[in-house]
């Protein structure tokens, strides 16, 4: 029987401590504000918006929401986030992706666009040289690698002199999540589609994350007693007709130390580690 | 006897390519420029000049050399960078460090005024970012990981479906090798110096890169045979009264596939890769 690593517990304690340093601020005058820029009407972004609207009336955190039409021009988009970054008001910014497909080849120029230090959730070059660098200078980390890290700090578990396997390679989990590891002393082997025996790797590790994105691909051959498990994947389980990870949990549960459930794991932490991210900034300013 | 990789004749290669691509656009009326911008008399800078120079003549780069006093102010080299930015007969700027104690504080804001296209030699924030999101489009990457890349490149080594194990995680070599090998689909595990069971780990690679730093770290207990090995470091040998690498080659040779010497391996090809990005550059420029 595994320990469950409650993705729930995590985001509660968090937001308590949130809560404190929101209203740290609001005695000095400062609201945190975070702003939302939508292009469009999709679906999966207004229900994103909604839920970090909620998250953040919890913590203490002002929403800025700002919607371009669906068919809005570069330009107008990179007005927008130039008045951003000149607007005092506004500690952090999120741009709801992916972008409508007339703005995808300007993608990189509009992220870019966004000043570092209100680049909450690191959609800038420079916030990825500050993963990669492991300084804190360059704007934020991801916010799904650094919810991994927030649960494995809240359940006590260091990284340092561990072996952990991270599955995926992807620039918003996989690759900040080896660097993140790594910063913290652990030694990080980074596997991805490419990797043979992959099963073989995965028993090597004590910390196990996967971001394969694949329903069932953990099974009972990647795990091993001792383990530590965390399963940032979202995936669509049609048999219990909702969301699973990467893990068989029933296989990987009985054997392993510790795992993450989904949902109720890693994804929980997002939102409240987005929120963290624009206190931060908020707090930087405030100095 | 494991085959010997020699970086002599990879820079040797590498030369007669470069040389070609200069005269194409000799042909167009470019010289492709490097900028040397060095500040004091310190001894290993001139004497890294001078090996610069020679190699540049040899592949047709032209050096441009600032000196400016080793009492120059921050302020005076910033405006030396955005001059050389701004001069379109200079294609690469190569900026000696360490920087003397004055300017340490200011390193950062120095380094990152370099434009990312003549960032030849990987000072700035953007080539770092480059190098993590595996993009050829912000500045180059390090030259000792790029040097690594190009022996195994020369000598058909192939990465896909390999694991590497790569010892040291600096930001000039083993954390830019880690993003360059998986770039090419190898599976990589970057250790450091708070690895337990360093020796078992670097058994497990069929490509062992090793930046350590340390004078016969390398013994016969981290190799096996069917290993290509390649040694990144220079260290001093008081008992050769020369330079020698981290590997115990005597004893890692035996074993292994195949080995990079120390000298004349790894260290002999980053000059030719400083003077491929300055000719790069030159070329992207002239289109």
């Amino acid at each position: 029987m595994a320990q469950i690593l409650s993705g729930r517990e995590v985001a509660s304690a968090m937001n308590d401590a949130l809560l404190t340093r929101a209203g740290a601020l609001a005695e000095r005058g400062i609201l945190p504000t975070l702003a939302i820029v939508r292009v469009g009407e999709n679906e999966s972004d207004l229900s994103y918006e909604r839920g970090a609207e909620k998250r953040a009336q919890k913590v203490g955190v002002g929403i800025r929401k700002l919607a371009l039409p669906g068919d809005v021009k570069a330009e107008t988009l990179l007005e927008t986030i130039r008045a951003l970054n000149d607007d005092d008001s506004v500690h952090g910014v999120l741009l709801l992706r992916p972008l409508p497909e007339q703005l995808k080849g300007d993608s990189q120029r509009i992220c870019n666009a966004l000043r570092p230090d209100k680049d909450v959730d690191a959609m800038t070059d420079l916030s990825s040289a500050g993963v990669y660098q492991g300084r804190s200078d360059l704007g934020f980390p991801p916010c799904t690698p650094e919810a991994c890290m927030k649960i494995l700090h809240h359940y006590g578990i260091s990284c340092a002199g561990k072996r952990a396997v991270v599955i995926g390679r992807s620039l918003v989990v996989g690759r900040p999540l080896a660097m993140m590891l790594m910063a913290e002393d652990a030694t990080v082997t980074l596997c991805h589609s490419k990797t043979p025996n992959l099963p073989e790797i995965a028993r090597q590790a004590d910390i196990l994350v996967t971001a394969a994105g694949h329903l069932g691909f953990v099974d009972a051959g990647f795990v091993r007693p001792g383990q530590v498990v965390l399963d940032v994947s979202v995936n669509w389980d049609p048999e219990k007709n909702g969301i699973a990870g990467d893990c068989v949990f029933d296989q990987a549960e009985p054997v392993v130390s510790a795992i993450t459930p989904v949902p109720g794991g890693v994804g929980a932490v997002t939102s409240s580690v987005l929120m963290e991210h624009v206190i931060t900034a908020a707090e930087r300013r405030g100095l």
